[in-house]
This record gives structure tokens, C-alpha cells and sequence, in this order.
């Protein structure tokens, strides 16, 4: 195993180790929601997210463990919005990494209630962890607001406005920057806070986020192409079929790769201004060349 | 207008100002998922909670206005609760205090994202608040805690399982102490916090709010029964129509109301320790008297 698998496997497995931790079931007669947010956290994820929050930390000079509470809490809001995302009346799909979504291997409601409980439980891992009053608060003020309407759920909102509608660049990129970077620009700037860093240096870390989140959105867009299914675990070309606008529909193929090359530049740019970043400069590359 | 109807009255307009500034459309793109926030939220709610919230600080000696997010958080996540609950998937209700429900004005999407912004909202507002950065993580651990799986949303679990079979007194306690108290409990303690209240005024708030959600459950199952349509804004008979084990159902409606009025009672005995509980104890027994 590289350096870089190494660490990614350790990060990785720290966040596991937390997240089982805290969704335990302490009660039978609620058991079913708690393993419902259990069934689809403790999937095998990339955990993206919560190793972006961690590493965030350590490249600000912070100990990855202090940065461990938010790391879950961004990657329960991420499984909320595929939780919720999945439902029959948002994107009605079935499948999951591979698996019966949620509300297929559950019900709905017990789907609705565990995307809802995994949102409460985000914050709460913040607020009660041993993190200093004043990191928790600003953390959960950035997980809080760039994953609600002026982040990732505006950007939910613009993408179900725009199915079946030919939408110009502008929108979808601003689309994008709300649905995909806004979370994980969260996750990063989390990361920097809960090494104190200053102004400069969370504002680093936002727009490293944006630049990821944009290269991993057009990446998504191209493997709903020619991706392999069996591989990604959902069918592809869902997105030609339901009409949607994507950089590839917009731009093709060969512009596309372009496109997310072009942004993760752009974020390797920003990790230049940080010594010891080369395992995030590396994870940053193996997204871009990612096949699932 | 009596004194006691003036407080509530000033305390009420404080939380629709506050909620309307905190609720406004910034971007037209994604402005219909605030729109349905507003929608369900800005409704003339009873606004209990809140005022709730903002008493017992008051009680503790705080400034009513220092605990103004934290109210308003309460019932942010009160009204998300409701929205999610009128879901096809949960209680399939199209009115909601004689109004079309949020998922019938608007559509199903939009009315789980808004849900969704909700809860996110509630973190963000005392986040982002001048309250006191301790007080501040410690309501959001209090209102998360109270609102998840170990309360509001365990006790809607309970009740999804309850749907249609028989079940003990017990159980039904636990699911109205879960599904009821839990929230209530959440905004007298969050109230109390804001004070700076020590661990044993933070415990008298949330007996009382065990007490007070618990009365309240017993009324709202009476008045299921023997409630007005036009003063509920809603149908009557939904409990027996979908055969819902009630306080009613189990010991009949002479014995709800002495129930009712005992757990009033005991909510009472806790103000009682309090100099200037006027204001609280009228408000809890005129919830003991209300028709809708």
C-alpha cells in the first residue's frame, strides 16, 4: 500500500470507527430509524467529505481528531441529501452504491424521518463534542447555511426546476457551485476552523472546496456517460433520459474533461500556497480519474 | 386585552418579526423553497414554543430577547416536523390549520427540501446568533438531542408502528413523551439555558415541559374527537378513522380530561417555585381550556 493509501485508509477508518459510534440503537421501540441512518452511513462511502475536513485541519496545523466530530457531521448531511434525494417524489431511484435505496430496503417514512434524524444528529455531534465553544459554533454555522438554502439545498431546488429544460452554462454552474461544492466547501472550511485558522487561510480552503466540488460534478456528468455499472452501482445515462443539462449535454465529451481538469488545476493551485499537502494533492487527482 | 393576553401578544410579535427576517427570499432561482419555509411557518401559529422559550428565560432572570433565536429555532423545527408529517408517505393530510398542507400548495419536493432547510435553518440561527458562544452549542445540543431520535423523531417512530393495532398505556405514554414533550421540553430548557440557569432550574424547565407536552397530547387526542372542523382547521375523527390507540380510545373521554388536567397540575407545581410565573401559569391553563 503507497503513503497516500495508507493515510486515506487511516482517515478513513477513523471516520468509520466515529460515525458507528454515534448512530448506535439505544432503544428498540425507535430502533428501525437508527438503523435506517445506520444502513446508509456505514455503506462504504469514499468519506470524501470527512477526510477533506480532517486533512483541512492538519494542513492548518490542527490534529486530525479534533476536527473528527465535524468530519462525521458533514458526511451525515451528505447521506441525508442522498437519502432524501433518492425518495419517489425527488429522483425516484431504486438503487444506491450497488444496494436497494433507503426507502426501498426500509419504507418512506422511516426514510424521510432517518434523512431528517441524520440532519439533527449533524449538529448535534458538533455541539456536544469536546470541540472549543467557539470552532463548534462557527462550524456549525458553515455546515448549517452551505448545506441549507444558500448552499446545497438551493442548488436541489434549481436542479428540480430545471428537469426537462434546457438550461444555459451560467445556470448550471451555479447549480453546481450550491448542489456539490457548497458541501464539500464546508467540509473544508470546517477543517480549517477547527485548526483556528485565520481569515485567509478558511477562505483558502472555500475555494480549494468550490474547485473540487465543480471537477467532481462534471466527473459525475461524464460517468452518467461512460461509466460502467457495475461499477458506479446505479444506471448510467439517467440524466439523458430524464433531459437534463449537464456539462456533457452542453459542451460534450472531450470539453468536459477539459473542464474538470481545468478545476482541479485550479484547486491543486490553492494546495501549492501549504506544505505537506501531497496527500491532498493526491486524493484531489485520484478524483478526477475516478471511475465510480 | 387582559395583561396576560398583552404578554402573549408582544412575546408572539417578537417571534413573527424575527421569523420574517429570518425567512427572506435572497435569490429568485431558489426562492420557492423559502417561499414554502414562509409558507408553513409564517401561518399564525400558536407560537407556544417560542413563547415558551422566551419565558423561562425571562423566569431565570435572562433577557426575554437574548433567547429570541433559540425560539425561533423551536419553532422552525416545529414546523418541519409538520410538513414532513403532512407528507403523503406519513399522515397524507392536505389541510393544515384550514389551509392546504405545504406539499399541496407547493408540490412533494419542495416541501421535503423545505423541511429539510428548516431544521438546517434552526442550527444556523443560534449559531450564527450573539448568544453566548457556551450557551449557544449547548441549546443546539439540547434542541438536536430533543428533536431526534431520542425524542420527537423516536416518538413518530413509535407512532408509524403503532398505526393500526392495539397498544398499552405505557407505550402510549413513551410515544406522547417522545413525540410531544420532547420539543417542549427542548424550548423551556433552551430558555432557561439562555439565562444562565444552573442544572436544577435547567431540570424544573424540562419537567415542566414534560408535563405541559403531555396535557397538551391528551387535549389534542380529545379534541380529535370532540373538537370543532372549522376552529381545528382540520377534520376530526382522523384518530379513530385510522384506528389510533388515543388517550380516549384507551380510558374514555371523562378520563382524558382528568388526565389532561393532572398533568396541568403538575406543570403548575413546578411554577409555583418561581416569583413572577403569572404570566406562565395562565398560559398553561388556558391550553388546558383550548378548542383548537
Amino acid at each position: 500500500m503507497s503513503s497516500f493509501e495508507q493515510t486515506l485508509k487511516s482517515d478513513i477508518d477513523l471516520v468509520n470507527e466515529a460515525l458507528d459510534k454515534y448512530l448506535q440503537v439505544t432503544d428498540s421501540d425507535y430502533g428501525k430509524v437508527i438503523e435506517a441512518m445506520r444502513y446508509s452511513v456505514m455503506n462504504a462511502g469514499k468519506r470524501i467529505r470527512p477526510v477533506l475536513t480532517m486533512e483541512f485541519c492538519r494542513l492548518n496545523g490542527g490534529n486530525k481528531k479534533g476536527a473528527l466530530a465535524c468530519a462525521c457531521a458533514v458526511e451525515m448531511i451528505h447521506c441525508s441529501s442522498l437519502i432524501h434525494d433518492d425518495l419517489p417524489c425527488m429522483d425516484d431511484d431504486d438503487l444506491r452504491r450497488g444496494k436497494p435505496s433507503c426507502h426501498k430496503a426500509f419504507d418512506e417514512a422511516t426514510a424521510l424521518l432517518a434523512g431528517d434524524a441524520l440532519i439533527l444528529k449533524a449538529c448535534e455531534v458538533i455541539a456536544l463534542s469536546d470541540t472549543k465553544k467557539s470552532v463548534a459554533t462557527k462550524a456549525i454555522g458553515i455546515l448549517s447555511s452551505l448545506a441549507g438554502t444558500e448552499g446545497m439545498i438551493g442548488g436541489q431546488v434549481i436542479d428540480l426546476a430545471s428537469e426537462g429544460k434546457k438550461i444555459d452554462a451560467d445556470t448550471l454552474s451555479k447549480m453546481h457551485s450550491l448542489k456539490t461544492s457548497a458541501l464539500i466547501r464546508s467540509a473544508c472550511c470546517m477543517g480549517a476552523v477547527c485548526a483556528d485558522a485565520d481569515e485567509e487561510n478558511v477562505k483558502n480552503a472555500s475555494e480549494y472546496g468550490e474547485y473540487l466540488g465543480l471537477a467532481f460534478q462534471v466527473i459525475d456528468d461524464i460517468l452518467d456517460v461512460v461509466g460502467d455499472e457495475k461499477q458506479l452501482g446505479k444506471p448510467i445515462g439517467s440524466d439523458e433520459q430524464n433531459d437534463k443539462t449537464t456539462y456533457v449535454s452542453l459542451f460534450g465529451l472531450e470539453s468536459a474533461h477539459k473542464k474538470a481538469e481545468q478545476y482541479t488545476n485550479k484547486a491543486l493551485s490553492i494546495l501549492d500556497k501549504y506544505e505537506g499537502s501531497e496527500f491532498l494533492k493526491e486524493l484531489t487527482k485520484t478524483l478526477l480519474k475516478r471511475n465510480k
